[in-house]
């Protein structure tokens, strides 16, 4: 039984965590391989409008993702959301779960639409995951992202408006 | 005679006029219409990688912009600008002077790519003169701007790699 709650700071250090293996792959988000718990937290935690936890039935943080708007006054009615699920709980639907829950979330908040801005084209995963939630390639950027191992690969940006 | 420069903070009152009445119309830029001065030094000023005015040979300041990355660490190597050319100083190239003078600024700064997040469908323009400096429109984001008078309009996102 996998249950979504709005993040607590006493779930950080499980948060880092999960944060942490992610970002220091450097095969999927654009924070530096090399950022800091304190940066991680202030892009994570503080400077969204909200963050969230996964949790088992134990208890256990399973994943996290943010939800924040995507551009400042004329804009913010798009959000942009960050979503991390932890090695140990692949295949269990977190990632699916935690984007529904933040696409109720962000209607909740006021939001109009969802956009990605750097989906990196070799995590075909989590393309094919964001399509079948129905998000749509919007557009293929060109060696936008810098992948630890593969050098300038495409970036993708991925777009959904919410029913209100 | 037009010539660019790096921006002075001797420059900030004049930069401040032109920014302030493009912002206050809520047309072209997301930054809130009612942006603070001090709001405004910071994401077109401090934030930035640099800052640039155009000058003529009175030293009157007509046209401003800014270049910065566009994403953090694996992002950072693709740039994002903005800029804004005064009334009065309109139809002199100054718009079009200062996108070229930033693509070779982009590049010497090591940039290798340049993009434009949410170009206003309705500043047709713009979009015109980016495409003729060899921009792309690469994605439209249905809705992504609500223009003062129009209502939520489309966006573009632009993107242009740089030769090196």
């Amino acid at each position: 039984m996998i249950t979504i709650h709005p993040f607590k700071e006493q779930d950080w250090p499980s948060v880092w965590r999960l944060l942490e293996a992610v970002f220091r792959l450097g095969e999927t988000y654009a924070f530096s391989p090399g950022i800091s718990e304190a940066e991680a937290h202030k892009v994570w935690i503080e400077a969204p409008t909200a963050a969230y936890v996964a949790k088992d039935s134990e208890n256990t943080v399973l994943g996290t993702y943010f939800i924040k708007p995507n551009q400042p006054g004329l804009g913010s009615h798009v959000c942009n959301c960050g979503y991390i699920v932890g090695d140990s709980a692949r295949r269990k639907g977190v990632a699916s779960m935690m984007c529904e829950h933040s696409q109720y979330e962000a209607k909740r908040l006021g939001f109009r639409a969802m956009q990605f801005n750097l989906v990196v084209s070799t995590n075909e995963e989590a393309v094919r995951l964001w399509q079948k939630l129905g998000f749509e390639i919007v557009a293929t950027l060109p060696g936008a992202f810098k992948h630890a191992k593969k050098g300038f690969v495409d970036a993708f940006v991925m777009y959904k408006q919410l029913e209100t």
